[in-house]
């Protein structure tokens, strides 16, 4: 089983979990491939530089210098600090963005109704399935960050859970896929206000039963039909869980 | 024949020179490496964050701060920013820091008699050499910043000249190897007014002369003894020159 495993800008921003997650990952048995989000960084250093964050529609905006920032951010000091120390612990990994090797291409999201800037749509199907096989194949475990490329010359902004689960799509084809979301709830919650009602397992009929009752509800929607769509498009597992429960049970896992 | 070519930050900060190179390294024929300095972003940037640059002996020091910055940079935007440019040339690459696959391990210079901070060491003997002619079978172009790690979770910032040496050192049990080193003069001049008094060749024995009448001196004797050092290690050849050269002959050529 190959386990994909994603993390957010709340487990980079805390050094002590980020510590103990690496050490965690170190452990996965078998295949593996990390993802990283940003975390706050990105933010400091456009602050610093006086880049203003323009937001459209809720969702910032990624201009050139913006782009420049989360690239320098994410696939510079995140990506290669996160495999310093996976090495380490013993973890032989190499940090990639998707430009590296062609391994995500991306699609700029067109400027119509709302133009995001450089921000890449993934196609799971255009993902350099071989090249990531071949780099497991030799014992390396591959550290993404979000940073694509439009194989035209110019690298883009993607979406860090999309990274992950068209990852686990496209390496369905090759090996059976595992793909783990860390977040900083200890999985998909009953009751949102009680850490301890975690749902251990959902399926298509009892997501259609928690939407309809409202125990799951707003940004959880998109997160599980995001899952559902992975399981259709062949994975075999998603689990949602903390980044501190890595290896040690728990979360919710979603199949089909 | 492997050729390693370095460039150096004079043509990272031309983004017309660096357009024109990336053009004419992506017609480079056989198995190719890139290793690129860093240019005047990294100083920017630390200007900008107020981070201030501490110089010991003539050489810069990187503190905690100049190492997250030079990492951001060189191994961040400039790294991805030109393997999406080689991608978009035809040119399969894939961006790397000395951490990634262990490929370049270093070890921090001792902080006595001078303690120039997170510095990094190259002995070629530590290289991944089997890492990267893995990936050079596989068609793929590495291209190195000169960021390495200390393969105990710390990076560190070392020279890009002794990156492409030590990488050139360690390819040669491998593949017969050719280093090109590209800067801003047409190659070693006989006189450093006259652009046109490029010594085509240098052996050892004209070296010694030159050094002797003073035609050699400064900054080009440690270049010269790292490329003899090169050879004496099994480099077949050592070509220094102008960026806009590569590939339309003249500089400068070292040989055993």
């Amino acid at each position: 089983m190959l386990n994909i495993v994603k993390i957010g800008g709340n487990v980079i921003d805390d050094e002590a979990l980020l510590a103990q997650f690496l050490s965690d990952f170190s452990a996965v048995r078998g295949y593996k491939i990390l993802v990283h989000g940003g975390g706050k960084l990105a933010t400091k250093l456009c602050d610093a530089l006086h880049i203003s964050t323009q937001m459209l529609e809720g969702r910032r905006v990624t201009d050139a210098e913006t782009l420049k920032v989360v690239s320098m951010v994410y696939a510079g000091w995140i990506n290669k600090s996160i495999v310093a120390q996976l090495h380490a612990l013993g973890c032989h990994s190499v940090g990639l963005s998707g430009a590296d090797g062609n391994a995500i291409p991306a699609v700029r999201r067109s400027p119509v109704p709302v133009d995001y800037g450089f921000v890449g749509d993934i196609k799971p199907g255009q993902i350099n399935a071989s090249f990531i096989q071949s780099l497991l194949e030799q014992g390396l475990v591959p550290v993404f960050s979000a940073i694509t490329h439009d194989a035209h010359g110019s690298l883009l902004n993607s979406n860090a859970d999309s990274v992950a689960s068209s990852l686990a799509i496209a390496m369905s084809d090759m090996t059976p896929t595992r793909l783990i979301f860390c977040f900083e709830k200890n999985g998909v919650l009953r009751d949102p206000n009680n850490d301890a009602s975690v749902i251990p397992e959902i399926t298509r009929e009892l997501y259609e039963e928690y939407k309809a009752d409202g125990a799951i509800s707003g940004g959880m929607i998109p997160k599980i039909d995001s899952a559902f769509n992975a399981i259709a498009f062949g994975v075999k597992e998603v689990v949602i869980g903390h980044a501190r429960a890595l290896n040690r049970g728990g979360g919710t896992t979603i199949s089909s």
